[in-house]
This record gives structure tokens, sequence and C-alpha cells, in this order.
């Protein structure tokens, strides 16, 4: 027998305990071109959030009744591939499961040799791919501007964090707490972090940050949203770049019609700071671009060797702790790549 | 003597006669390096609108008794530049005037025999840059594509159609009220002009230009905002692209802590927007480009003379009547580049 977690019901705002359910079933059989696979590590990640809900986005979402949806890493202990072997480990979009079937088409193999396999989850995998990125291709970094990232000890900000670092840039790190902050700073390299539960509204939160980025801001690695960037925007430079890659700060709230803190009140107001600081605000979805997944790896997988870039895994025990690590997750309540050790 | 238009107050919301004082001064005298322009034709443009406002924007305000900032052309009736002789037809920043005396560096000479003067105010001037530049250089026109741009008939809206419509995509423009609509189609070649006061609110104008746009929307060319952005924003493709050069419909209500009509009621939803659909936003001024201004000439010179770029022009007789024909520019109530001939 198996075990997987599907989607019981969709939530309104924060998701909770009750819309997933924990299911006991069968373990299936490869048919042809497909291997079974033992999953060791899955992924959760923020935007799973979207895939609870109805409606249009980016992706069609999770069906009530149907296995959530995530990047997993593990074994295969049963072939009917001519690729994969029994044996080999692999990586895939294995859902929140102990075990699964997959086509070969769909797994790519790993070489636990070269790196934890948990790494293909974050540092080398999609949230770290979504930081070098955005940062590369849309955030045009250049030395000796100021770069700001929220989420900063997350996969995605650590790696733009650091990156940005190792082209000469000022690094500032929005992160919440303590913990965290002196994290950023002492193994991403953060020049600073600020903590943004210590501001009790986005005027606090500028007048601070206008001090740590005295030439002002360059770009702003959007994944967060809310509070930051509201306070962000009015120190944003001539010619800034706004990659947007997420809104976590949002997520649970834009659907479930809830007030969003930190929204500034109009529209008009962004929209003017983008026309009169001729920002360039964009945003990608990393799931289009995996044709330069390669030259990532080739990029950013030596800076791992080697040490240049670090990377902070809080793994849990057991699948049927994923809700809640999930609910946690949106909260900000993991310190680095969330991942569950499932076998 | 001569005349000129001052600023006498600061507006709050729209401008008013009582902001401007007509006055009448002695014709100042060139010095070294200076010629005397008598202006024969003064533009009125939406941008001016900010000019009035004290506070941080792209440009400095102009103060209090200082003349109104604006382009001008006329004629040299006294020279004491080595570059310019009398009866030269010049291009300037001369302000909302009759007469001025400007450094020759400041100045271009016109050759009148090419096309006459005024178009250097529209068609050929800032305003025709503007739009060739936000449509070619961040619009990334793709024959086959839609284009959407409103104040249709105005010299930014009616350059942006007539470009993307030579380059091949189906033109939509947006304009208040049936005459500017017919004008738009007829002589700006648009396949759909959609008459924005014909709408109660946006979703109204939303589900028109569903209609009209039956493969959504690729370019949003925004010089308005309001009602029409909002109606657009559902419609856009993915990867689509909006370059933001103003925002009309906003700007007597921006500064003044007024509502603002169409503004979707939160942040949140446009910035998802632009994740969700990989939107490229970016603002621009356009006199951070005129290094590409020649390019331009050299490419909608020979358009304009073959009558493959149609303009059209609105021109009002007497500078005193400058003040209320800029208020009703805001308004739209102009028909095509506004001008005032003063001499």
């Amino acid at each position: 027998m198996m075990k997987r977690i599907t989607l019981a019901e969709r939530p309104i705002g924060a998701p909770e305990e009750k819309n997933f359910r924990l299911e006991e079933i069968k373990i299936p059989k490869p048919k042809n071109g497909e291997v079974l696979v033992e999953i060791h590590y899955m992924s959760l990640d923020p935007y799973m959030r979207g895939r609870m809900d109805d409606g249009k986005s980016y992706a069609k979402p999770v069906e009530i009744g149907e296995t959530m949806e995530g990047g997993a890493v593990g074994l295969v202990i049963a072939s009917k591939s001519k690729i994969f072997n029994i044996n080999d480990h692999v990586f895939g979009q294995l859902g929140w499961a102990t075990h699964a079937c997959a086509k070969d088409t769909e797994l790519r193999k790993l070489d636990p040799t070269l790196a934890p396999i948990t790494t293909s989850l974050g540092v080398l995998g999609m949230p770290g791919f979504t930081g070098w990125y955005g940062l590369t291709q849309l955030g045009r970094p250049q030395k000796g501007e100021t770069l700001v990232v929220g989420a900063a000890t997350g996969p995605v900000g650590s790696m733009v964090g650091q990156i940005a670092k190792s082209k000469g840039l000022r690094t500032i790190g929005v992160a919440g707490g303590a913990e965290k902050c002196m994290l950023a700073k002492e193994k991403f390299g953060f020049d600073h972090c600020i903590d943004h539960k210590a501001f009790a509204d986005s005027r606090e939160m500028k007048a601070f940050l206008q001090e740590v980025c005295p030439n002002g801001i360059d770009i702003y690695f959007e994944n967060v949203a809310g509070k930051t960037l509201d306070a962000i925007l009015p120190l944003m430079n001539r010619f800034g770049r706004i990659p947007v890659c997420g809104m976590v700060s949002w997520y649970n709230s834009v659907n479930s019609g809830a007030s969003t803190e930190g929204t500034m009140d109009k529209l008009p107001k962004m929209w003017r700071s983008i026309l009169i600081k001729q920002l360039s605000v964009t945003g990608f979805i990393i799931s289009n671009h995996w044709d330069l997944y390669k030259r990532f790896l080739r990029e950013v997988g030596p800076m791992l060797s080697s040490g240049d870039v670090a990377y902070q895994e809080h793994i849990i025990h057991g699948i049927e702790n994923a809700p809640s690590a999930f609910a946690g997750l949106l909260e900000g309540q993991n310190l680095g790549k969330l991942i569950v050790k499932v076998n």
C-alpha cells in the first residue's frame, strides 16, 4: 500500500488541514514506457496555493479528489522503460505521495554523487532556477547597483541574493524575524537583511530601507508583494527593473476577496511610478523557460560545488505532516527550502 | 510689447483659467549666442499638466510666475547667433508666449518646404516620436498581432495605430465620441474604434472589446489609463507588452487626492495579471530617447510625404485662448493635435 494526499475541498483564504485528505491506496503498476518511483523527498512550494483554486491561472487547477501536485525525487523500483533502470534516482512532478508511476519522458535522471538529490527540489531545481532566470534575464544586473529581494532565506531569494552579490551588487534581503535575517547575512552574504515583522507599516519600512539603500534601488526582485512592495516602490531608481515571479503575501487573499495588507490604496500611484521612473515590470513563469535550465546548471552547479553558492533546507518527516507544513510555508514558518521526507 | 502666459497658482484637480495669468511685457533682446523668435504656433500637450504640480516628477515643475513650458515653432526676427539667421524657421521649448529669446544650441532649424512647420509640434515632433518609439522599441509588434491604443485621434495614438497597421497588426483605437471614432477609422485606418463614452463602466467596455479582439490583445499602448486600462487588462494575451507613456485620464486626479475613475479597486489584481500573463510593462519618457529621433524622421518623414501616414491638427487662434483650450485638452475636447496660433 502507498499513501497520497488529495485535494478534499478548495480553501477559502489560508489552506487548512481539512482541505486535504490522506489516502491509502494500492501501489500502481507501471505500464509500458513507465516506471514506478519510490518517492524519497517531495517539495512544498508557494505556487501550489494557486493550484488549489478553481479559475483561470497560468496552470490548470488540481481537481477535487486528485493528488496534490508537486515536484519530488526518488528511486526507480520497477521499470517498463528503456530509459530508466531500477535504482536510478529521478526527479519528476510526482505529486504529494509516497509512490508514483510516471512516463519516462516526464522524468529527469539525477546523479546523487554530484549533489544531494534534495538539491533538485531547491537550489538546483525550480526555485533556484527561478531566482537565477529572473535576475540574470530580466533584472539586467550591473556592478555597483542595489538589489532588494524578499523571502531572502527561501530558495528563490537566497539564489537571487548570491548571484547578485557575485556580480558586484549591493544586496538587501527582506525576511520575517531575526533568525532569518541573521541567516541571510551570514550564510547568503546579504549586505543587509530587514525584518519586515519589525515594522508597523510600509512607511516605517520605507524609512529604514532608505537608510540601507542610500543610492536607491535598481532591481526589486518581486516574490512577496504586500507591504514590501509598498515600501520599495518610492525608492526605485530611474530605469529600475522589477521581475515578478510571485506575490506570496497575497496568495491567500487575492482569491478570497479578503483585504490585502499593504496594497497601496490606489493603482494610479503605482502606474505613475512606472511611468515617471521608467520602470520595467515583467512577469514570468519559470515553466516557460526550461530551455535555459542547462545553462543555469552549468553556471550555478560549479558554484554550489565550490561553496560559492550556499543553500538551506528545512526538512520535515512524514507525508501526513505535509498539509500543516504547507500552511506554515505560506505564513513564512519554514527556514529555507521546505522539503518533506516521505520514504 | 509681447504676451506670455505664466503659472499664477497651482491647480487642485482640473486646471482652471484662474491658474494662469496673461501678461504683457517688453520684447527681450537676444544676448550673444541667442536669437529672438516670433512664435507662430505653440503646442498644447497633456504632459504640461504635470509641470503645473509641485513635487517630484520626471521634470522640474514650472514655478509660480514663470512662463508656462511648451514646444513652439516660429521665425527668427533678430539674431546674435552664428548658427541662425533672420527668417530662419525654428523649433524650441519656447513656452506659452508670442516671442521668446533662446540659445541657439537649444533650437532646431526647420525646412518649411519639406512639411508645414506645425508638423514639428505633432506628427513629426515629440508626440509622433513618442508613439513611434513606444510601439517599435517597447511594443515589439509582430505581424498578425492585435494592438489597442487610447486617444486614437491624438498625435500619439494616431501614430501608434498607423505604424502598427503598416506592420500588419490588427489595430483597435479607443476615443471619446462618434466623431473621433469615425476619424480614427477613416483617416488613420484603425480596424475598429471604440467610443469609451458609450460604456457605463469598464465591464461593458470589456465585453465590447472582447468582440472586436477575438484573438485577445498583444500590445496595449498606454496613454490614457482609467477605465480603458481596467477593460483591457483581462483581455491581454500571454507575453503581452504595455508601453506606458501617459495616463491622461488620471492627470487631474492623481495629485489632488480625488477618486479616480476605473482604478481597479486593488493593486493585487493588476500585479497578478502581470505575473500570470507574463506581461512586460515599461514606462518611458520620450525626452530620454532623442538619440533615436533622426531614425524616426528617416522612417516616418517619407511616409508622411507619400500620404501613408496622415495627421490631424486642431488649431485655435490667440494666445489668450490657450488656458481654456488646455483645460479642454485634458477633457478630450480637441480633435487631433492641439496647436495655438499665436502670431
